[in-house]
């Protein structure tokens, strides 16, 4: 392989996770350990690919020296530090000017390597990236580094950031069981988790099952069709078991007819503007066991603490994260381009390798929870998930808290 | 003063927090220094009062013998590891059958100590039976142990349970608003906080100030009337400043005429049978701002993990938490009766004394924030206010985890 000499460049994009930091640490590790033998200087893109056409470029080699310290504290940072953008490219076919004016600013500052950290519409980036680098005779190595918590991309094991978001729903889950399980009141409990197309999420909820805690009554996944009668009855069925019913369902279920089960509709909502409420599938359950069962209800949902909680990131989650940047950089040293990197477990005791795959074989593709994780009644997980989730919440970090607040790396 | 042989009961009552197992630990700490000189055996009441009356006790003497790892465990477990119960006793004068059934029961078990750990509600209990006792010719001593993460109890300086709940939400909040910080568009994000009668759980959304953190560009708070065209001023001057605004709202807030902001009629939103939405104030607040100002906005509830998230409890918190358990114990000891417990802050360095007040002049009343912690402008809260927070949210406690999840005891 020809050696290519120049710099580097590095983005983040999508939706933050509390785990894509610690992906950018982990490039800047792998330029550090290249020493200057490839890759003299790394650049970040602030905002992504909306900051690289401003120009509006990072000296990370200069920012972070050669301190540990400063790495640290990124990777216990939660979103994108350099900040994110959610920019689709055009096709290369169909706006050349756009790729000449990317090329321009590569060879202004001598960019020979692309580093972009993102979900699918970053590695959708990198593709047509590629595309158009091959028809061009700018040489240039372009790498995607998956992240995303819904760990919904093909061609990886699990996605960066997901093990992360599924500990703090593991966690918070938890909490939420023991504070429900107090009173002797008969009530249901509804906790709506992210997770529009797919049920990765939702699923970590329940993990609590083969790791000694407790876990909800049913859980609720778009891969299987939602039917409301059945929903009531399961309700109805904890209830006679006993006092404390805890129902998981994901943002993303939906009817037989393919209708969200959360859409304003489903409610006949409307505020005094005549908006059709967005209620939310929490809310529109609540207002079903209200209505059919008339027991004590509420909903909650989780949030975006689901894809920021950095402060109870999985070890495992974050190193792996790390891990899979540093790989990016050696793989592109030796030659890699337009490709996506990728976890990949072997059998046995838990392991991770880093791998590559094209990035257009990856990019916009959804992967589904396998079949074999949702219980045959379509209102539970398998023991089968339960044991593949359960390594990708081992461990965690130890904090740097100051103040009584954890401390975040900015730029 | 005489001493008093024979055995103690302790309860748990009201809304779980992250720390009021730290305080039943501390009064088993408390009963095992004195080591039977007052205090033959400790027993727990399942469901508090409720509990009680059933005679459904718990022998904790046995159950934690003389094992620090068990207690250490109890104090990392959120919620009322005894349960809890809503029960507001009946009026000493008006139902002495009541009251007669319970001495049966303290006589049955010779207990001759009540400890009563909760809110508003369980001072209130313990008020009740102290003016019964006066009555009565039998002997027992009675101490409330206040908690509540709203910090609304008279006669402390904070309640046990506060400090770990303003960490969540001062963590948290952090989280968010690096969360926010990623776009470069135009959002507005309206986080809804606890807290229906005092801002305290609110107001420490703020703390990042003083802490080297971050902070919401506006709080409001239920003790400053909510006016809907200042908050829209608002929230168009934060726009003119920067793209991210995010903004901390009590559930709390209502406007002049003392109506709730986030009472359903509000919106004048009803579904399809006639209920009235109870959206809660961050709904509301995202509908005036997409009507008024139409930008982008979301809004969301940090829910049931603000009195929850052991996780993250404060260090400082739990110590105290156990500290005022333990001091409970001591006082009853020493001939203390009918007092609740509370904490005193001295001036000069943060330390905290345990001191007790009688029950009678606690129970029933709402403490505010204090004046001078909130802004005048009533829509921030000031220096004064995360001075006196900061304190309280120190210290984060070496949990103990197993397969990726804390360990949680329960009896």
């Amino acid at each position: 392989m020809k050696q290519l000499l120049g710099n580097a460049v590095v983005g983040q994009s999508g939706g933050p996770t509390a785990a894509i930091n610690a992906t950018l640490a982990g490039v800047v590790r792998g330029v550090l350990e290249d020493n200057g033998k490839n890759i003299a200087k790394l650049y970040g893109m602030k905002n992504g690919i909306e900051g690289l056409l401003r120009e509006d470029l990072i000296d990370l080699s200069a920012f972070f020296g050669t301190s540990v310290e400063k790495l640290r504290l990124l990777e216990q940072t939660p979103a994108a530090a350099l900040g994110s953008c959610r920019m689709k490219l055009p096709k290369p076919q169909e706006d050349r000017a756009f790729y000449d004016r990317l090329i321009a600013i590569f060879k202004k500052y001598d960019i020979r390597y692309f580093f972009y950290i993102g979900g699918n519409d970053s590695m959708d980036t990198v593709a047509k990236l590629t595309a158009y680098l091959e028809t061009s005779d700018y040489e240039m190595r372009a790498i995607g580094i998956p992240k995303t918590i819904d760990n919904d991309l093909l061609g990886t094991d699990h996605t960066p950031g997901y093990g992360s978001a599924a500990k703090y729903i593991a966690v918070t889950m938890q909490e939420i069981l023991r504070d429900c399980a107090v009173y002797r009141i008969p009530a249901v409990t509804i906790v709506e988790l992210m997770g529009r197309d797919a049920g990765w999420l939702t699923a970590a909820s329940a993990v609590g099952r083969v790791a000694g805690g407790l876990e909800p009554d049913y859980v609720y996944l778009p891969e299987c069709v939602f039917d409301l009668d059945q929903f009531l009855a399961d309700v109805k069925a904890a209830l006679a078991r006993h006092p404390n019913v805890v129902i998981a369902v994901s943002e993303g279920v939906r009817f037989a007819s393919g209708r969200y089960v959360g859409e304003g509709s489903q409610s006949g909502a409307t505020d005094k503007f005549g908006h059709a409420y967005l209620a939310g599938v929490g809310k529109v359950l609540e207002y079903a066991v209200r209505d059919s069962i008339g027991c004590k209800v509420r909903s909650l949902e989780l949030s975006l603490p689901q894809r920021c909680a950095a402060h109870l990131a999985s070890d495992t989650d974050l190193t792996e994260s790390a891990g899979v940047g540093k790989a990016a950089v050696s793989a592109a040293c030796s030659g890699v381009s337009g490709e996506v990197m990728a976890l990949c477990r072997g059998e046995g005791d838990y392991a991770v390798t880093y791998q590559h795959h094209p990035a257009s074989s990856i990019a916009n593709g959804v992967r589904k929870l396998n079949a074999e994780f949702c219980a045959p009644e379509g209102n539970q997980v398998t023991d089968a998930f339960c044991q593949w989730l359960l390594p990708l919440i081992q461990g965690e970090r130890e904090l740097i808290f100051q103040n009584g607040l954890p401390v975040h790396l900015t730029f």
